[in-house]
């Protein structure tokens, strides 16, 4: 057994309350080296019963990846105490005792020793990592409000251009989308069934992606005013939609205020501790065009990335914090905003963060902190600062295994399984899943314009945990580029929308609503996972109510393996039933739905048999068809 | 090269700031497995530099277990921005890249994938984990108040036995030890050169080791009163000793106030949910014995372990943190203590604890924070809870070796080496490092009665890094088994008093605070480690300044091995020396100071053969005699 792979962390991602009574413990260990693992644990105060330690309670191997299994087990302490241990038994037949003093063999005498466990010292709710329950149950619309609908032709900026009059839009085009727009566009969103808008900056800025904030307090007088914000985020609420907004706390734009006092005062300026600034005078790069600024290199104060329009803001600074903790908290209180998103969240500080956190749901508790985060974010998701991450690396392994087929099923599964180990369960729950955003080509580009590929993508992202959000177009067919492509008008002449993509979307969204307590919150199994086929089958479940999903990506037809008796089909795309059995084409799926109970069981072994012989035959048809 | 066991995880004691400037990286990787191991790394926005990324930078390997290496490099990133991953060399001769997104081959495709790297997303001082300086310079003396010293029979409580006049104190009784006592102990206490005091609780409580509070904002009666205490403060202050006391916030008295009103007023008591109370009417426990109140069982409500007279404090109650938040400051803000060590601190919530340091450290900035945890505690130390916790870790390691000999040499380095990469190094150098407290036996009987172990492990303790404590009386020689028995009386009475250990104590006390800069912040290289021998030989370096340890346990003398030329004996017990070498005799130490520069090398050099020669000619006399 390769015992120095074993690892395990307390209080972490590895040991964490889920809810009330339901304690997770993972352990990792090397892959296909382990036969089982279990729990070896009691109350380290009960040291006076003879023997204070349970025997082994048995975990369960939840996730295999191509270097590592996880093993789980779901436990409850009457005491809210425990001291933990585990036993594990390799496939070599050794048994080891792996505890926080490391490994030794599974003998009494380091059993006993109680200083060697790991400890849950006492659980405490304050501590764990807590979601509100909306969030898992959302289905996002991310809009970018100067594309998304021209509402209101009079506050179109100087130079607007007529509605995607352009293929490709530049960088610095102006087409008028505002807040009049949206408010227009909100019936549409509620027949297409999304219950959550996620807008990117809507505050006065000077760009048209307002990322270079001018005033936080202000609406972009491009789109709008408060009045009509306010409107906008109360017909939404009517609607049963939730509303999310961009805080780009990280830089501010060099037309701010600030920074502008910064550049005429230089040292005697009231905000020069608001920057990171090398050496005085601050050079002053306002007259460089947007394609320079975009990659100004390296001047004498830090910026967001190397563009020198976005200076970035020291949040340590304690007259900055309270300046964007009252921003932050205007929004909520003024405005009943649900969610904030945090842009380059990952590069302003913790300590900024735990602040933010605290002081916003203490004003309104359910509200939603999501960040921008790339990478691995274990850090962020703690329970006190985010509720989750735009989850960027999922969508990677889509992309890899359903566009650019870099992945195998198998190595999918270990990708997916890999980012699953990261987070708590309820912190994968209101994951923040996307395809697409206006920092990424579209999915349909991504897809090389293959729809089937779109469905089938979009599907998987809709099987998994972790809310679903779809940018702004997706929907009726609008493709694009990278940045600024992927920023194009949204279609809304009827003629050119997509209506097959759109049905298509809707049933989609209606499906992830009917099930989404089994989508949110169960487990997942990989019953069927064909590499030579490129077939994907796997299972969600929760309580006894199943569904199986199945996806094949591969030139040949495929068969569905054998399915319980009673499960029907809920849905699906390029499938097609063939007498009792069902074939998916390329870059088709199926869903099915199935409710365990003692009555069907009985019924599912007396035709499994029968189903099985009938099977047999049709195979070898196909097969010398 | 087994790849499974690499491990990193950023943000955490595997990726942190150190100082300004410094930067530490540290990986994990199977023991003997790997060759060596680079850092790659680049800023992430460098995109439109042709290679984004570095070459490897070299690490070091700087700390070998049973199970592991761990390699560590120190950077310096000028944008504070780094996106990082690892180029590790198996022994096999294969190469990977070790990265956020897992292992691959080590192949330019993947190392141009930015998504795949760990990130520093920008170095945050606020984020830092920070100590005082002060705290790695203290030699701390734990002081028990009730049996220190009388120095007031007037406050003598009721029923007080004359001072030590049972070999074996018990439970109850009462000595009548006080702060005037502790006053009249200072200049004691200056001459034996120690420059913290520890005490244990010194709030109004009904014991003698005053563990059950009953007024937070008292001071025992039976141990003085506040002016008192004041005078003790700043009389030790005088002396350049800084004052830590005792915060019992997990649990209070049954005496308490707020106990004695839920007792009477049940469901109505306002203090009703100050605690976790299963039900009503609340059990009284008030009537049993001492004894009986230690192991009550299951109460119910929740307690202290099953110590009946200790009930658990509900700090996720904002009126109870309010509360002891109060208190916390109070002490700070009237009598200006310098520390708080925190009584079963891993049982209470890290959200009380983050606000603990928020508002006690806004008010003295250099206070130090000791937590009372047993086990491996990082998520306690990460910079906005506590600075240290009782290492007791340490301890037993330093106790498997010396005294119940159950740990090799090797086995011992490994034991400490995984102690050490649990933690960050700033971390490491204020640790609170001992070998017998209140709740254990003491020194002197867990080395059997053998003062030569004894001043044996207490030169190891005072070698390693981390603030060295000694408890009262192990420097004239008190023993004790477990609790109550290590509670004497200090010894006072001069003709009793072991002046041997005394001496020694203060040799050894003079001789870290001499190099404590090497011996708090110098790497450790353990250059000499013989298991057949039970030998142990380590170096502590800093900058060109290097300390040489030896520690022989074996029964046969053991020869040093050959020093650098120009190094001199610092400091030793039971050694020897012979013509040009030197001789330990059983539990024997040595200690070397040696200054590195150009001149003595070449002198070194010259003399090196000459003196293996001789050396040589020595040891077979040895053998053959």
């Amino acid at each position: 057994m390769d015992t120095a792979a074993i690892y395990h962390r307390s209080e972490s991602e590895y040991a964490y309350l889920y809810e009330r009574g339901h304690y997770h413990i993972r352990i990792r260990t090397k892959a296909k080296d382990v036969d089982s693992v279990e729990l070896i644990s009691g109350d380290p105060y009960a040291l006076d019963e003879q023997k204070w330690y349970t025997d082994g309670k048995e975990m369960k191997k939840v996730a295999t990846t191509n270097m590592h299994d996880y093993w789980m087990i779901d436990t409850h302490e009457p005491t809210k105490r425990m001291a933990y241990g585990f036993r594990v038994i390799g496939k070599d037949g050794i048994e080891i005792f792996y505890s926080d003093q490391g490994v030794y063999p599974f003998e009494e005498t380091f059993l006993e020793q109680m200083n060697f466990y790991f400890r849950v010292p006492y659980i405490h709710e304050i501590d764990a990592f807590r979601a509100p329950k909306w969030a898992s149950e959302t289905i996002w619309y991310q809009i970018f409000p100067e594309r998304f609908r021209n509402g209101d032709e009079s506050n179109n900026p100087e130079g607007t251009l007529p509605w995607a009059s352009k293929e490709h839009p530049s960088r610095d085009d102006f087409y008028g989308g505002d807040l009049q727009g949206v408010l227009d566009g909100l019936d549409y969103l509620e027949e297409l069934g999304i219950n959550g808008i996620y807008f990117t900056p809507v505050f006065e800025a000077h760009s048209n992606h307002k990322y270079d904030t001018i005033d936080y307090k202000e609406i972009d007088p491009d789109f709008g005013d408060k009045e009509l914000f306010k409107k906008v985020v109360d017909e939404a609420h009517n609607r049963g939609m939730r509303v999310m907004i961009d805080a780009v706390f990280n830089h501010v734009g060099i037309q701010s205020g600030q920074w502008q006092d910064v550049l005429l005062n230089q040292e005697n300026s009231k905000y020069k501790d608001w920057f990171y600034i090398h050496s005085f005078p601050v050079e002053d790069v306002s007259d460089l065009s947007t394609e320079e600024l975009e990659n100004v290199g390296r001047v004498n104060y830090d910026t967001f990335a190397f563009t020198g329009h976005m200076p970035k803001l020291n949040t340590a600074n304690p007259e900055v914090q309270e300046y964007l903790l009252d921003i932050a908290t205007y929004w909520i209180k003024e405005f009943d905003i649900d969610a904030w998103r945090l842009d380059v969240a990952n590069e302003v500080d913790h300590f900024f963060w735990k602040r933010f956190f605290k002081e916003t749901t203490n004003i309104k508790e359910d509200l939603y902190i999501l960040g921008e985060i790339w990478h691995s974010s274990q850090n962020w998701l703690n329970g006190d600062e985010f509720h989750a991450v735009m989850n960027y690396a999922f969508t990677d392994n889509i992309e890899n295994y359903f566009f650019k087929k870099i992945l195998s099923p198998t190595r999918l599964v270990s990708s997916l399984n890999s980012q699953l180990m990261l987070y708590r369960k309820q912190t994968t729950e209101v994951m923040f899943n996307l395809l697409d955003s206006h920092d990424t080509p579209r999915l349909l580009t991504k897809a090389g314009g293959d729809k089937s590929l779109v469905k089938s993508a979009m599907a998987f992202l809709y099987s998994q945990p972790g809310a679903p959000c779809m940018y702004y177009g997706t929907e009726v067919g609008l493709d694009g580029e990278g940045d600024p492509d992927c920023r194009k008008c949204m279609i809304w002449d009827e003629n050119k929308q997509d209506h097959d993509m759109l049905r298509f979307s809707k049933d989609l969204i209606r499906f992830r609503k009917k099930y989404q307590p089994i989508l949110s919150y169960g487990e997942t199994e990989w019953h069927d996972v064909r590499d030579d086929e490129q077939f994907l089958g796997f299972k969600r479940k929760l309580g006894n109510q199943e569904l199986y999903f199945f996806f094949n990506q591969d030139e040949d037809e495929a068969f569905l393996p054998l399915l319980p008796h009673g499960a029907h089909k809920v849905f699906g795309f390029n499938d097609e039933s063939y007498e009792e059995d069902e074939i998916l084409h390329q870059n088709g799926f199926s869903v099915y739905y199935y409710v365990d109970n003692e009555e069907e069981k009985k019924q599912r072994l007396m035709k499994k048999r029968k189903r099985a012989k009938k099977r047999k035959v049709l195979l070898e048809a196909i097969k010398s068809s």
